[in-house]
């Protein structure tokens, strides 16, 4: 393990990436544009899915299984959505190889295993699970249905960066029916709190709650709400959305529900995802320049004890110390992992667990024995401290709260100073590259938007949620507008 | 919730679709050969999954995620493998949809979107995990490698039956890495005994374990061990398999590690999957002629309260007299659910949750309350009780072992006394047709297994471990044996 190259001054993606692989998180595989998740980035990945699975069925969600593939001629039913996806589907048009005659060893496709009709790998699973309602649902005494699904999908990218921009990739995608509009828009408000919530609460990472404009709504939605998260290089990351789809989908696919007074009626829609780009969003809300740092809700290993010893009696009697901590802190749920490799030296494992963001370190060695003591290190602030063995376990746990609070709370710092709100076009031109989040009045209109895409590569991350509407003007028409809204630049 | 149609005895097949259908477990859907899996059946699926993923872990073992798709020159790499897997694979060509021009409002395929080099969609992952390996290993201290996916994958199959058989699956895939022969022996059997307990202790599912025929082995594996279960029907099913690779993938894709002396050696592996169709093989083992029976330690419902009421108060009284039920229950890891759906009446009720496998039905109407009982009725047995509502919660928690323990040694029964012995080709064509596992000797050829299978549709499910070598001449060619083999036809 040797020191970081990069820092986020000299290279932020130079630094992000230089993270992702030395702390083991992802790597790119042999197919263009897919990664490998290793170990110790899917251990993490594994803590997001059971918090957010947890919130899911505790909001009477059930996780289902839907096929990895879509039959073109049920893709291209919902309009919008088709065209939204059709330009970065990966396409399976045959179903076996065969023994290639002219290069012995090696196979070919075999012509004569041509699929009738292609099949589409699920970008995302509207139009099967759609397909698949019709089925289940005939009156409105099998409404809602509420259903969750862990998957992977496929959007083809030709620009990839790992966890943020992938071609395949790992996410969960609701999809829920609703005998009315309400109770569609409910759920789809109520979704958006939930990412919020295991967001701030989990990731630590502070977000701006909104609605997209039209632009950026997705293909087929009615409405599209967002969470942004503000990275350190002052770049937006949207972390989550959620839909109310409306009748579309019921309408493309013919899902009709006989009310109670028997007579037919469309259901409504909603889908909401968060996926592996989350990962991102973590690294980058709280790493610094020595590696990753990870909020401890979210941490694989919790505490990493390096014992410091000359010989086996030390090694053994560090252990003996050190047991009565594990069982402690493992009977509060957290993981702590003794490194007693001996092809490795304590300094070596010092900068190892801190690259990969173990919230606290305890270094342990024949002195610390004499006096009855262990050096406590948080990886948040580098604070270091000597603490009493009776008193350990119960102020690593405390540590565990400390951490997550003052994550958040930096990040919230961080975000606050970089929220502005500009007043003019030039003003927003002048400052746009410092990153951040900038609240400015717009006129509505497609054109504007697009126009300030144009000249600066910022884009309307939402129309925040707030008690707090001041009307103006647009600062780049001077028409007028009910509301800033939220622009940076962004993942 | 109608009475189901089929019996085993009537119609098997059409009794086991039934189920599948009834209970909600899964369906077909519109993509041929590929399942939607319903929420009560992958709650099941869900139920087996954490139990696995503990046991693994536990083993030391980490989850990982690999890219879904297999340039195909990797795949082509290990030849046996490639030569397994190449005729069942759904193949992607091109990664792009347009607008058909002929067809106003539907997609073709972009022939300019054409990939250079064809992505097999992963039949199995060995060819993509070990050329991602190569890159992981390059010395002893590397080593071992112990990684788990849970993934999909796809094999294109033509006859497809829900859960048994099916052209995309989920499962799970461990790969692992060893510096030695013995080393990844050592962890071949470990995870067939974890497969074993599993299916023994989980499932209730008796199953022998043994050693597969050369012609019986996963492509490219050097020896696969198995466990087999027997279903009622006298059919024989796979229910996992754990692969010794040697150093085939090793020697495919280039890997090697530098030893303690520096010398480079050849990495040796092993690979062991279980998938959905444990599903098929848990249905098949304890459902009855009402519907599906499911062991308590896979059951997303362990007990269901059914209220027998004519109005709210009664209603009201009932809920009230079981939430100590519910939290008493719900402390001991026990789900209890009481179903007060107004638009169902009890007996449909009591006809759904049998049908759904629920092990426990606890039924409380007015009379029940006066008396301070209720009416319990078993699933496995269907026996009836009325139990004072003081016990009940340590009633039914008691139940759920009784139950466990009672499906193990009723599938456990069922199995010895169609286990035998038998001796002379006559016999063994005169009773193939009564199913079940027959004992028998073989010569140890090819020829001789793949005579008996054209003949008797019957396979050899493997060569078992006992402690108890009886050997003896092959019922087909008198030519010596040196034990008895499992012969069953199977799924």
């Amino acid at each position: 393990m040797g020191k970081k190259k990069h820092t986020r001054i000299s290279d932020y993606s130079g630094w992000y990436n230089e993270i992702v692989d030395k702390a083991g998180l992802a790597e790119h595989s042999a197919v263009r544009g897919c990664m490998v998740i290793k170990p110790y980035g899917f251990a993490i990945w594994e803590k997001m899915k059971d918090a957010l699975d947890k919130m899911f069925k505790e909001t009477g969600h059930q996780n289902a299984y839907f096929p990895l593939f879509v039959p073109k001629s049920l893709f291209e039913a919902e309009e919008k959505n088709a065209e939204g996806f059709a330009k970065e589907c990966a396409v399976v048009t045959h179903y076996r190889l065969k023994n290639d005659p002219e290069n012995p060893g090696k196979l070919m496709v075999d012509p004569a295993a041509k699929l009738t009709e292609e099949l589409v790998v699920r970008p995302t699973s509207e139009a099967i699970i759609w397909s698949t309602y019709k089925g289940w649902i005939h009156s409105y005494r099998d409404l809602p249905i509420l259903v969750n699904q862990w998957a992977n999908v496929v959007r083809w990218e030709m620009r990839t960066r790992l966890f943020l921009r992938t071609a395949e990739f790992l996410w969960q995608e609701g999809h829920t029916a609703h005998a009315t509009r309400q109770e569609a828009w409910e759920e789809t408000r109520q979704m958006l709190e939930i990412y919020a919530d295991f967001a701030e609460n989990f990731m630590a990472t502070p977000v701006i709650r909104g609605t997209k404009t039209p632009s950026e709504r997705f293909a087929g939605a009615e409405e599209t709400l967002t969470i942004e998260a503000l990275m350190q290089d002052g770049k937006a990351l949207q972390s989550g959305t959620s839909h109310f789809l409306g009748q579309n989908f019921a309408k493309a696919f013919d899902v009709k529900f006989a009310n109670k007074e028997g007579k037919d009626e469309y259901v409504w829609a909603t889908s909401w995802g968060v996926s592996t780009r989350l990962m991102g969003a973590l690294i980058m809300t709280h790493s610094d320049d020595n590696g990753l740092v990870l909020p401890p809700k979210l941490a694989p290993i919790h505490a990493v004890v390096i014992p410091v010893y000359k010989n086996k009696e030390q090694l053994e009697a560090i252990r003996a110390k050190m047991e009565p901590l594990r069982t402690a802190l493992h009977a509060q749920g957290f993981t702590v992992k003794l490194d007693d490799d001996d092809t490795r030296r304590p300094g070596w494992k010092f900068a190892e667990y801190e690259m990969k963001g173990v919230p606290v370190r305890i270094a342990v060695g024949p002195r610390d024995l004499e006096n009855n003591t262990a050096e406590v290190v948080r990886r948040d602030t580098g604070e270091k401290q000597s603490i009493p063995l009776d008193n350990l376990a119960g102020h690593v746990a405390e540590l565990m709260d400390e951490i997550q609070t003052n994550l958040f709370n930096r990040a919230l710092k961080f975000r606050e100073e970089k929220i502005r709100n500009v007043d003019s076009y030039e003003e927003f031109m002048s400052v746009i590259e410092e990153g951040g989040f900038f609240m400015a009045h717009w006129d509505g209109t497609a054109e504007t938007e697009q126009k300030i895409k144009e000249e600066t590569k910022a884009t309307i991350r939402c129309i925040p949620y707030t008690d707090q509407k001041e009307a103006g003007k647009c600062m780049v028409t001077g028409a007028p507008s009910k509301e800033r809204v939220v622009f940076a630049r962004a993942y």
